[in-house]
């Protein structure tokens, strides 16, 4: 126990509150996808980064790193994705250890659908609650705190529309 | 799609930006906290609360209110720790319909022996990024978004220790 920089009442209260704002925010966006659209956060996010992608294809490895998640962990989701006729999965010609996800047009669809509710849902809990200095202040946290918990993760991944 | 108020190129990467530090901050305190300690972040954040409580020991009903859980989620997990000699559940004397559940000596040494590591790993991926302006910033618009998100909320409960 020695040598513990235990947190001060500030960080304490701030720990708090980001915690909870961040356990009700999560389980708020879904329940609202889950809810209208029939579809969890974490599909709707692998959706949105397959239909900004060039002929809406991603790899495996690709799409993981864009989602912060690992190609395991994410092949359960693209395997009820693919059931669900939302994307197809392929190898990629020539190189049979890459697997290609691909967007459907009825993967398509719903994106386009869902996203109305959910842009409202994300404004509603968050930017129509802060000012746009505080919109930049969120930016520079979020950013730093990518900077310690993802030194390896490329600047463009942030990006990506 | 009528009067959708989709966000603009700063709304953007501060969303992204955002939602990815969340995401891999939740699965890394969890990560850690179970590799070095044996228990989910969930737990720990369980048997903190019930081990600031007078008599370490607090309603289901309240519990879940400062876990922002509702009572069937939490009973499960109540349920695993319970066995796991952590907490104690019973009945209010003269009140059946309340369970109160209290934190075992077993409990408090596990979450004592757990909080120097899990401490380190906050500060590591928040607090030591941050200075002390953004701590400020970063609880505003936690306290901004817990307005929006559980705006019957009571204030005493961002506050709790």
């Amino acid at each position: 126990m020695v040598d513990v920089r235990w947190l001060d009442d500030d960080e304490q209260r701030t720990w708090r509150s980001f915690l909870a704002a961040v356990h009700l925010l999560e389980t708020g966006l879904d329940r609202q996808l889950r809810r209208d659209s029939g579809l969890p956060h974490a599909y709707y996010q692998a959706l949105a980064m397959l239909s900004e992608a060039p002929e809406r294809s991603l790899t495996m490895t690709r799409l993981a790193g864009l989602l912060r998640s690992s190609p395991s962990r994410l092949s359960h989701a693209v395997a009820r994705m693919e059931a669900d006729g939302l994307v197809r999965r392929r190898k990629r010609e020539g190189d049979r250890r890459t697997t290609v996800v691909t967007l459907t047009d009825t993967g398509m669809e719903r994106l386009e659908r869902a996203a109305p509710g959910h842009v409202s849902e994300v404004r509603r809990v968050l930017f129509d609650v802060l000012d746009r200095e505080q919109v930049d202040r969120l930016r520079e946290i979020s950013e730093a705190m990518l900077g310690a918990l993802d030194p390896g993760g490329d600047e463009p991944r942030y990006q990506v529309r």
